[in-house]
């Protein structure tokens, strides 16, 4: 049956169904074969031919609530991080803390003087050399001679379908030059959707590194999340949108950060259930 | 009186309300010191603390236009660009139209190869040089090797107070890296509203030249155009909007092309109406 059917993307695009890429979207979030199995059908008697991605993924995520919950949370994880909007700054402090949590020393919106103007840049990475780990914290110009210095530029989009596309690359590559002087060895563009074909060739060219959902394959930002569990707090099916609006007005982007215990901007039994959550999802009990 | 009111531009700013400018707008579109007195005294009856400027101009274009339907086409000229949106095809037209008539070759989007990737490029502009007039028009290459030639882009805007800024500069910039060792000398960013201080900043240190609606003042849109009554068919208040869509899609954007005795477009009573209003416009009876 599957070979007849055809689903539309967000992009308004039809590609074959593959049941293939729902079991591996489910491994993804961990769920066993026999999770799978439960779901695969049940997605066989709802599929009709031109059904919306966006609708089989309801399908898929309303099962997995009803079935386990915590599955459910990480199997929105490329949703959840499109919620961090609807502006760019909580993706910023997001991959920055993704970043962080690999060994990078992160400054994030940092006005850098270039050759010609001032730039605002959202993210400035390097890694600390054992020699220089007594410099301060915020001389990056005195950290980035001893180690490779990195501009990154995040592109979020609020909205799926919608790809990071070849001038956001120029743009980016640009700005790269004009500051370059100023002690920046590499570039780097993060979206959290897709990004085009034309970018990634520009990028491969050009060198600047382009990181998007699902590229490149050993450094794409799913991989980065999902192998150190750094799930946003938008994943928790137990807090409501304006909790996690006060959450990450509050700085607190990461699951693992709810469970510090510090944290009191949540009503007691929200948070409680938030944490408990929060435990699943990242595997802590 | 004038000295306590304030008016708000379209990007929201207050700005002092002056005389000095309402009269230099109407003595660019040719009205002299009579009709500039009248409509000053006018507005003093209507003005108040925050009106804003898109009120004081259809003040001003209302009053024109039971005055003199002609001088109220020419002031409207802004205004009549941002008509031939919403796309931004008809603007990369008129500007290569705008070109031609000062000597300059131009084609329209083109492809060209770069070193990474291809790009359409809005304009590519040359002047050519009396030893390779008989070289072939469309080969662009053996021109471009002895004059100047220049990778414009277009940014349009179709909306008002939205102004072209330093993202803008930035990836034309680094497109026209890209494709610069395939012949290119120049590069230009023309915009039918505003440049940001940042933009304007950025190219003059970049190599970039930005020519926006008042900028630079010798080579400004609004000169270009009004020098030698460039006027696009927008203007004409005698044309429907159905009628001007029209023209554009037949590649009629200037009133002069209006009066070639070719166009056949249009029912003959609007053609010979708008033929006269153009003949207003232009000064050419």
């Amino acid at each position: 049956m599957s070979a007849q059917i055809r689903v539309m993307n967000a992009a308004g695009e039809y590609e074959p169904y593959e049941e293939e890429k729902v079991r591996s979207s489910l491994a993804r979030a961990e769920a066993d074969g026999v999770f799978q199995d439960r779901i695969v059908e049940h997605l066989r008697t709802k599929l009709y031919d031109g059904i919306p991605t966006k609708v089989v993924y309801k399908e898929i995520l309303h099962l997995l609530k009803k079935l386990k919950s915590s599955l459910a949370s990480r199997y929105h994880l490329k949703q959840a991080i499109m919620e961090l909007g609807p502006t760019g700054f909580p993706f910023e402090k997001y991959f920055a803390g993704v970043l962080e949590s690999y060994g990078y020393k992160t400054v994030t919106n940092d006005y850098i003087r270039g050759k010609c103007v001032t730039h605002e840049i959202d993210i400035v990475a390097w890694k600390e050399d054992c020699h220089v780990a007594a410099a301060p914290r915020n001389d990056i110009a005195a950290l980035g001679m001893t180690s490779s210095k990195i501009m990154i530029e995040c592109k979020f989009h609020h909205e799926p379908g919608v790809r990071s596309d070849i001038k956001d690359g120029l743009y980016t590559y640009a700005r790269f030059l004009d500051i370059k002087e100023n002690g920046f060895d590499e570039i780097w563009l993060v979206t959290n959707t897709k990004a085009t074909s034309e970018l990634v060739a520009y990028g491969n060219c050009a060198g600047l590194k382009v990181i998007s959902w699902n590229y490149p394959e050993d450094f794409s930002l799913r991989l980065l999340v999902s192998q150190k569990k750094l799930h946003p707090i938008t994943v928790l099916n137990s807090l409501s949108s304006v909790d996690k609006q006060i959450l990450l007005a509050n700085n607190i982007v990461f699951c693992y950060e709810l469970l510090n215990p510090k944290v009191n901007c949540l009503p007691k039994d929200a948070l409680i259930k938030a944490q408990n959550e929060a435990r699943l999802v990242i595997g802590t009990n």
